[in-house]
């Protein structure tokens, strides 16, 4: 039985929460949060107690911290679990500066620590079957990698603000499937972006329409299309193209009903948003994590993974200033 | 807290204890089967201890009873439980017998204890919200349902021989399907059937391949086809359809993966089987079941369908014996 | 160049005229129709001549006669051809009575006139591959056959009057298929059918919702469910389910475009009716027919499958009044 | 009734033979072809003459002309046409050279006459209809255009030697289709491609494999991408995301056939190349055309579409050198 220490009790904790509960073999010992009423709210849900930060890197019964607080809090508490050596989960994005980022795993790779990245979309049994089938050569040789993902709505303003803007926050997710799929070095990173969904956004100096072109060492290109708002849904597709053929993973829906009417025939949007999506991937997720304690194997995803991808999307940001596409070693 | 006497620990009684362990409220307090060693590592499983049948009915602290034995078990064990005052939730068929199964409806109905029947299929998310929409007019009047059921693969044959035949056993689920969705009383069943998957079942004296049509009071007609095996595994549709339009509920599968190669562009067959299938289903009906233990409110399912369905069936083996359509009184 | 006389200018007159206009060596030489002025008009079109029937049969340049007039004319004519010598191509149904179609076809093969019949579907590039692929064995041995048949919208009171009802001049096309894809004796015919879409079909003695089972020498079960309206279009589907696989020949659609907005994903619906789901296959059926005229060979569909699929409706409406399934014996 | 001069009797000549003689008003008249059988050939099989050029200009009974020969004798055949006071219907691309372009397109101005331009996609019925449903406002405000577009095979290297390169000869359509769709001025072009199909291509100079990111002045994003290979048939689908929702043009296939086997359900491949896609295509623009003639309208397609989408494919060739976005000011 794996006892995780819980920081942070808001939206995204509770989704680990609800994993962690559902894992046969961990359980919540502890949660932390700077508002006090909502850790012990979560606390009182999973039988677990509620304890300040500082406690979680002396207590020998935690064996794992889960960093599920605000994304400036990252890097702070990595460099506390690998002082500490506690094996710690660790949502993204890692953080929102690349240098930053590197000086936390910097602090990972010295101590040893085990950490896992929560890049969610490795776990999705679809996307992991899709990525399977291309590594076992069902495509031939990968080409052409078409990476689709909408939000269905954009997120409020003042998450917008400390958000990183749309590529370190967002298409992060995008980037990391890139670079798993893709499987080799990155080399040109192209950019641009524009603000159609909300003029808001626009005025916190961020896009919430973007694409972004990646072209590999060898010669591969992946195109990456985002919007912070579908009105059908939860748009989640991904299309690899190769030499022997093409697999696509197409959205899930609630059921497959189809109704035929004289309007047509309707069958059902995606699944709402990424609680529903990937439901599945948020405990498979904490099950590999739990797997690479106990036989002491790397993290499906890991920090390194992090730098990486926000790497990626600090050479979007510089592409999308310049309108050139930058030179990145990425791999 | 609901706690459980689980009497059968083979492969449907397994089912059963995943689905009773999957539900917040409910734990397997007991488990009997007569062969004890698997009556003992299922109990082990589950935190349950093993005991004889008889004391199920006098320990207090069994809230429930589900019956997952032999088929020929169940009216005995109905009665018991009707003469003890213990809820029952039992597997399908009810009974072999259709004035067998009357028996142990009227003295369950005499007993006022609360008694479900796993007609799973009505739980299946994409089944009820067919039947949901039907009922809310989204077709219009209902006018004509067609329901395929195809297994993957026969049972064994020593199966098939306790089995009571097709219609008892398999179509028995389709039957249960019509009459909810149909949603009025039949009158008549035609039946029609062949030996086509494998000799043995006819030499048993079964089908393995057959089709039904009913009609009801008002003029609706059911059409059921089912088959023993399928090589691209359990297909499992129904369609409605009505003067106003038409649903269909498709074939689940595990991923949306599309392989377009030069064979042509492939997706999943539909899930392997009932395990996979109507996993949910299993959960969901423990848990209407509970609810209706807590709420005093019917099941969705109970005796009386497991009777209703039965009548169908045997109408359906005098109808295969005759060439006619027979006569029902069934709602 | 083979030339035609059509009988016949109505509607159906006026889609086989479209069709021999399109076939390359095919043109219409004259037309004839108990109302001259539509006989005219038809004729003006496609620059042929106007003639009474009785000069049909003597005038030398007719290669041949395309008869799309009332069905009671239908049998008279193919006499008259036969007596002329006159190779000709009938419409479906051959006849509403069995007798007298069985005289027409004694005729017919008594002059050894060439003769193809009207069965449109057999044309159908999309059914014609589903047969073939039946028969190259790529589902194993057939088993169960399901044909799905609904018009958009029931015809006038004053053409359901004279139609024969609707397992003669409906459901025909059904049987022929069933037959085609069969491809052995039927033994057995079980009817059913109820008057749910309009009452004025009621009070005329005919049903307009009906569903036929046909079992096979070997066993195979064909199930055929009909409707005289459906909201969403001209649904014709087929489904071939054998001992290693299932074909499905799905609806037809004006083009593949997907609607995904806040209602779900809408695809179009079916193709309207049998002018736009069978337009190419009106085109084949005479390039068969002309085929056959210039080759000596057997037109895919002639007079004896017209009266084989009669004798099936024959049996259909006897079972329908019986309630019981009626013995055939129908290759 | 339209007298065509077909120029060029090679493939893309014979296509539009057939779309000429299956249109109801027009006719081949005249055929040219600097190989002397060609022209022979395919004049004989539509009952037309064969001519040199120039006698083309001269001849009062021919109405347009149809320019289908190799690409550098586009320019210098337009302009001749414009002098000649013929109305023509060119073929893509409309030259190799945006200024030699220019100068076509600024001689059929000066002239007047009616000039179409082959875009055969803005005549298929599934493109056009998204279109059409784009401009009503369907999806509400486009955001964003995803074009893809690939080739069963790559063309023979005689062929990627003359042909102008991938951008000029193949993406030509898919810029056509951009500004169409995306109907607003383009501002930037970024491309990338490589060569992972056929070193040949590479050695030629050439790229097999592309995509290009457009921008538009009011900031929607059009991504395209191209492959020359494709091992499962021609595949080509637009996606057009708005702030109400989407369309996707999915592709055509022969039949809607579906086979369950035990490796899963397959549907047909696309069908297999430009041909077969686009038969309809060839025919409606030749009716586009002919009817302009008629009614002194605008063709769909004309020489000024021609000079925008090579401008479009002269910016990918800049960015692929530069490995910037290229300005453009493109309509």
């Amino acid at each position: 039985m794996k006892q995780f220490a819980l920081i942070g009790a808001g939206r995204i904790g509770k989704v680990h929460a609800i994993a962690i509960n559902a894992v046969a073999n961990a359980r919540i010992k502890t949660v932390c949060d700077v508002h006090q009423p909502s850790a012990s709210a979560l606390a009182g849900q999973y039988g677990a107690d509620v304890a300040d930060i500082d406690s979680v890197f002396t207590d020998d019964e935690i064996d794992a911290v889960l960093i599920a607080s605000a994304t400036d809090t990252h890097t702070p508490l990595l460099k506390r679990c690998a002082e500490a050596g506690k094996p710690v989960f660790c949502e993204k994005p890692l953080d929102l500066s690349l240098a930053t980022a590197r000086e936390a795993a910097a602090a990972i790779n010295a101590s040893g620590i085990v950490c896992g990245m929560g890049f969610n979309r490795r776990f999705d049994p679809q996307f992991s079957r899709l990525r399977k089938r291309v590594a076992d050569g069902d495509i031939g040789a990968l080409e052409t990698l078409i990476i689709i993902s909408r939000d269905p709505a954009p997120p409020p303003i003042d998450y917008i603000n400390v958000s990183g803007g749309l590529f370190r926050d967002m298409m992060i997710h995008d980037f990391d499937i890139a670079r798993w799929v893709l499987d080799e070095p990155i080399e040109t990173v192209y950019a641009t972006g524009s603000c159609l969904v909300d003029d808001a956004i626009g005025k916190a100096g961020d896009v919430d329409t973007a694409s972004v072109t990646l072209r590999t060492a060898s010669g591969k290109i992946a195109l990456i299309s985002n919007s912070r708002r579908a009105v059908y849904g939860y748009d989640q597709r991904i299309e690899a193209f190769g030499s022997n053929g093409m697999l696509q993973a197409m959205n899930n829906t609630e059921t497959n009903l189809l109704h035929a009417s004289a309007n047509g025939v309707v069958s059902e949007p995606p699944l709402h948003f990424f609680l529903e999506r990937y439901e599945d991937a948020y405990r498979i997720e904490l099950e590999d994590f739990i797997s690479a304690l106990q036989n002491g194997t790397k993290p499906l995803a890991d920090h390194n993974d992090g730098v990486a991808s926000l790497q990626l999307a600090e050479a979007a940001n510089a592409s999308l200033q310049s309108g050139a596409a930058v030179k990145v070693n990425s791999y």
